[in-house]
């Protein structure tokens, strides 16, 4: 801690610090003057805190740089990184704080993808991906109980080897899709059950998770993103309740672990799909969306 | 602030501080869970101090990421983007304190590169580059005075135009070198008089500057690198006596400001160089070394 150093020193500290965010103080825009007056103040305060040598820094200057180029239009290592520091998931529970009854956001994550298929209801969004076929179905409300027909849910997922589509080589889209509320706000699809997969680990953010000994492993989960107008948006996952749910991206909450029942093979399905001698389960996610502020 | 949430949310908030900081304390090495503790600690304060919303947090992934995209090894727009917090300074002033009357520090800059020319005590580092020259001398000591002979003194500047060679299209080396100084530690060479310069704006830390309404520019300046085995290594800065000291990186000290005496045209140069009509000036740089630790 600064403590340790001479009042001129930590006078010297200081008054840059406050030379620094004084050079904010013309900013047009009062909220840029306010978000970069706290984020100057808390990195010079990682700075002085923890004494950070200048090897320190270029290391930090250089994980940047290596993040910055591998991040592409289909791998977003920034979002990985702020995801392993729990920093999107503080992000989410500043921006969305509970609402009565509505369902809790979690985590975004760094494989979405714009520019999904659109799926009927009770349509397949796995499209080929591998796994176990799971049957999702569900209402969307809002805090009154009152249906949403319409509302849209952008849903997708990994497939049981731990990719998602956006990892394939082959450019194919898989595993992510959206379907529409019906008239009764009802909606239902299939998918596959939920698998755990690790992070990316080849890439800065994995070597980080390595030094420090933590494990890249997601808890299984179902993305979902869900859309009405006049709505706030809903982005969270549903997990599996009875699998492990530690999560290197903290995003697990207890609201949104849910059992996926597991059927035996030739239990029939509920819209009479021929499963042949697959098992399969099903899993039923009513969304509750909060009001647009 | 923070104060402004029910204490559920507050609670639920710093409950995810905890666990994230926790995440880290398996880190076999005991500095990076200090370090990693303080950045996780920090981070999640600029999100919770800020209220920041996922808009805003999307809105420095995209920055970050252009950040990255536009470094390569000629440009390094991370280092850039920590300068003009100040973060680049801070690290400097708390890696480098004040040992007696050793030469003050300053930031690194982003335009160093590794393997510049030797030029021999009295040579021209401008190596066509162009701009006022200026003859540039001083002596190497350590704190009690005693001389350094064999110090290397490294230094690179930009040119009359505002660039440094790793910026010109055609991969000339000029405006930097380095040379050793003598048996009584003594040294010497022709350089340009510094002039001031803008950062390079074409990228998001120029962006973030306009946004801001900040100048990109910095005070004129010569850059120094300074070592001799048994010495703490030195990077800093001279200064223009006597012209506009506003600088965008937070660079200037008053120690490492100095007199560049302007010479008429005509004035014959201390090595008996033939310069025609041109002006030049001189600058004295006595260079003390800390200790190593
Ligand atoms: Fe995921
Ligand atoms: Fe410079």
């Amino acid at each position: 801690m600064s403590g340790a150093v001479s009042p001129s020193q930590a006078g010297l500290e200081e008054g840059l610090v406050d030379e620094v965010v004084a050079s904010f103080a013309e900013a047009p825009s009062e909220r840029l003057r306010e978000v970069m007056g706290s984020v100057v103040r808390h990195l010079h305060a990682i700075v002085r805190e923890t004494r950070l040598t200048e090897q320190e820094w270029n290391t930090a200057i250089e994980f940047l740089t290596q993040t910055g180029h591998i991040t592409d239009d289909r791998r977003q290592e920034f979002i990985m990184l702020s995801d392993v520091l729990g920093v999107s998931m503080q992000t989410v529970a500043v921006s969305n704080q509970l609402v009565g009854n509505a369902t809790e956001a979690t985590v975004f994550g760094p494989f979405f993808h714009e520019g999904s298929p659109e799926v009927p209801n009770g349509g397949d969004i796995a499209a080929g991906a591998h796994g176990q076929p799971c049957w999702v179905e569900g209402r969307v409300t809002d805090t009154d109980g009152k249906p949403l027909p319409g509302a849209r849910l952008e849903v997708w997922e990994n497939d049981e080897d731990g990719f998602y589509d956006v990892q394939y080589t082959d450019g194919r889209v898989a595993g992510r899709a959206h379907v529409f509320a019906d008239d009764e706000g009802y909606y239902r699809f299939w998918a596959l059950t939920p698998t755990r997969y690790p992070l990316p680990t080849d890439g800065p953010v994995g070597r980080l998770l390595e030094a420090v000994g933590r494990s890249p492993w997601r808890a299984a989960h179902l993305h979902f993103m869900v859309t009405h107008e006049g709505y706030r948006r809903l982005v969270t996952h549903i997990f599996v309740q009875g699998d492990d749910l530690s999560d290197v991206v903290f995003a697990v909450r207890e609201s949104l672990v849910l059992p996926f029942e597991q059927q035996a093979a030739g239990t029939s399905a509920p819209d009479g799909r021929d499963l042949g001698d697959a098992t399969w389960s099903r899993v039923r996610f009513d969304v509750v969306l909060a009001p647009e502020k």
